[in-house]
């Protein structure tokens, strides 16, 4: 059951002008559910990505650094749940090329300008001949004759690059930039090998605001490091995380040349909401999770070093397990502060809260604590833990969830 | 259950000339167990040890640096369960020093001759005053008059340190130095919190030989890194790991000085031998573990890095619950030798090996590999995982276990 996260509505999403969706049931690894999704975009749409940063990266994030770098404008995407695409050597890269390429020339595009994605089960050949090749002309049809992509075809789309994930994930908001209403809508899904870096597994949002192409490169790298890149569910980073921004410009605004102004302010804004809900969705649904927990660290000397701190804390079992159990054992969130690694920590400068309750001051428990107080705290589904080291002014903020019995049976389970 | 290890019988066990043992119940955690445990050294004993790494270390880490650093011979250890007087503040440290300098009062010696330790739940107050000062005169006054300690004596000070332990660690082994048959006894506890660097949760070897005091530093901490340093369950390092090396010089063998002739080898061979037995008993029993893992790490640029690699593997959930659900799901391995950090890894000089069977080359997998080899592999109790790198001529080994369904229930319940 996720954590205090409800099924999106096709009500809630905002159609953007400019994205077309389809998504179709190829039969990837199991039949019955849409496996393969197609993402449309308009002439002179401006796309941009962030990726994985596992050097074992998969066969398709390859393709995708390839042809984002080649200079062509992207006019679609093409994603496959049910398998990775990783692990599987030249055979696999040939199966992302030959997957950008076959859409390409449905399109009547360039292979350059088509990007694949794929997420599931690393180290398996990809049937791309068997699966993908004939499931392709109908889908790329249907996309292309599919109006501006509404609320229903973002859900479908959501729902068609799920894999362990139990409720799709979807998010809209608005912008007013230049005078005129932009919108944008995002899905995502993961819920398992989640500690994104640079990006989570697999992240959409479009726009239809006019964005400078050279700004886009930057907006979506500070997003991934506002939302996706700070979550984590099992300390995993995935073979094939990848975050992609699209902006159709179809909004009539004056481009957004930067985020230092009003306009880009107000985009900006509703962009990280949207990224953030999209991150935190993951964590909500992380996989077993029973509590959603936000580790905040404060009085840091860097941000970085704040970081390091929270994901020690968000990676320790014992943590996750006492906080499945609804146990404050807040020693084993010391422990994790100590062995961060920050050399010159001092143990007598820590605070803890957890929630509204103040735990411990000057490295020791404080004498007015109770443990009922830390137990109702625990009792809650969304907590936060803040950890103050007593040695500067930087934070820094990471969302993650509980490790529960859930956790072990859907992944000893996952390929069964 | 254990993984292939059998409870330690006294008559394996070697008695130590110069160490003698008593172990009571103090009723620190919980009434029925022996939780106090005393070693008593004969004068002119050398002492050495290792500590955690962690920066919040416990009190009674503390007072053992600065008791060893002091000067003085170490004439006795006092080491309680139950409660590991971590995050206690300045009231622990006080609680940590009255513990050494009561037992050095009964002993008439310097407080700085005792070496307190302390395992078990964090940031609770260590019941000096109620609990252990009133047990140490009868503790103390047995270890005083007992024999030199018997394999009995030894299993029940192994007893004596269990926290969620379900099985006493404890071994021997001899070696003949200088014509003399020496012997080496040790003891060990950990289960869960382990990931030590510099020594496990607790660990005590003994020996009747003589070495020189100038290299007895440098022996425990060679020790640690090829025994304790090298094993993990959950990754957390805790508060209070300890390891401690102790030479009775009894045995009347001229005193070794260093490990590069016969005589240091074959003593070394020995403590080894103790050593490793003891950290692999840790991971034998470690929380609901099912499965012993050896992760090998070869053609790396430097020990570090594979050491690097094999700690990503083997902290990695998806990872440990695949090798718990006996599933050959073997790309999990790849994705975290792929995030674990050596920026520059080519994915295309990746080989894998599951015990005998050679499942990825060059990166991909093999076409000859059939799952059913791997699951054959998966179903066995004492699995090695081999990856190498392809980069150079280094090489590491670390030792874990999966992650079980019983892990999250033992740390889920821990303190109830």
């Amino acid at each position: 059951m996720p954590v205090n996260l409800s099924a999106p509505q096709a009500s809630d999403l905002l159609p953007i002008s400019g994205v077309r969706i389809a998504a179709t049931e190829a039969g990837i690894r199991k039949a019955g559910r849409k496996d393969l999704t197609a993402f449309v975009l308009a002439e002179g749409s401006s796309v941009a990505g962030v990726f994985t940063q596992n050097r074992y990266c998969a066969a398709p994030v390859q393709v995708c650094r390839e042809h984002l770098t080649a200079g062509h404008d992207i006019r679609a995407l093409v994603i496959n749940t049910g398998n990775a695409n990783a692990g599987t050597g030249a055979p696999g890269l040939a199966a992302a090329r030959a997957t950008a390429a076959t859409a390409a020339q449905l399109l009547g595009v360039a292979p350059q300008q088509v990007l694949p994605f794929s997420t599931g089960v690393i180290m398996e050949p990809l049937p791309f001949e068997a699966r993908i090749k004939p499931a392709l002309p109908a889908l790329m049809a249907q996309a292309e004759q599919a109006e501006a992509a509404t609320g229903q075809a973002w859900l479908d789309a959501a729902h068609g690059i799920m894999t362990t994930d139990t409720v799709a994930k979807a998010a809209s908001a608005r912008a007013v930039v230049d005078g005129r209403t932009v919108h944008v809508t995002g899905i995502s899904k993961g819920a398992g090998m989640i500690r994104p870096n640079m990006a989570t597994m697999l992240g959409f949002i479009a726009t239809d605001a006019a964005i400078a192409p050279a700004l886009l490169q930057d907006m979506v790298q500070r997003l991934a490091d506002e939302s996706f890149n700070r979550i984590t569910v099992d300390g995993d980073t995935s073979t094939n995380d990848s975050f992609v921004l699209m902006a159709t410009h179809h909004a009539g605004n004056t481009p957004v040349q930067a985020l230092d102004h009003a306009d880009g302010q107000a985009l900006y804004a509703a962009l990280r909401s949207v990224a953030q809900q999209l991150a935190h969705a993951i964590v909500r649904d992380g996989e077993g999770a029973t509590k959603f927990i936000t580790v905040h660290i404060t009085g840091g000397k860097t941000k970085a070093e704040c970081a390091q701190v929270a994901y020690a804390i968000a990676h320790s079992p014992l943590v996750k397990t006492a906080f499945f159990a609804s146990d404050p054992n807040l020693g084993r969130i010391l422990a994790a502060v100590g062995y961060a690694g920050i050399a010159d920590l001092d143990q007598n400068r820590i605070a803890l809260y957890l929630g509204d309750v103040h735990v411990v001051q000057d490295g020791g428990r404080r004498p007015e604590y109770r443990e009922e107080d830390g137990q109702r705290v625990m009792q809650q589904s969304d907590i936060t833990i803040r950890v103050d080291l007593g040695r500067g002014a930087a934070e820094d903020t990471v969302w993650t969830c509980d490790l529960s019995h859930d956790y072990v049976t859907i992944n000893a389970d996952y390929r069964s």
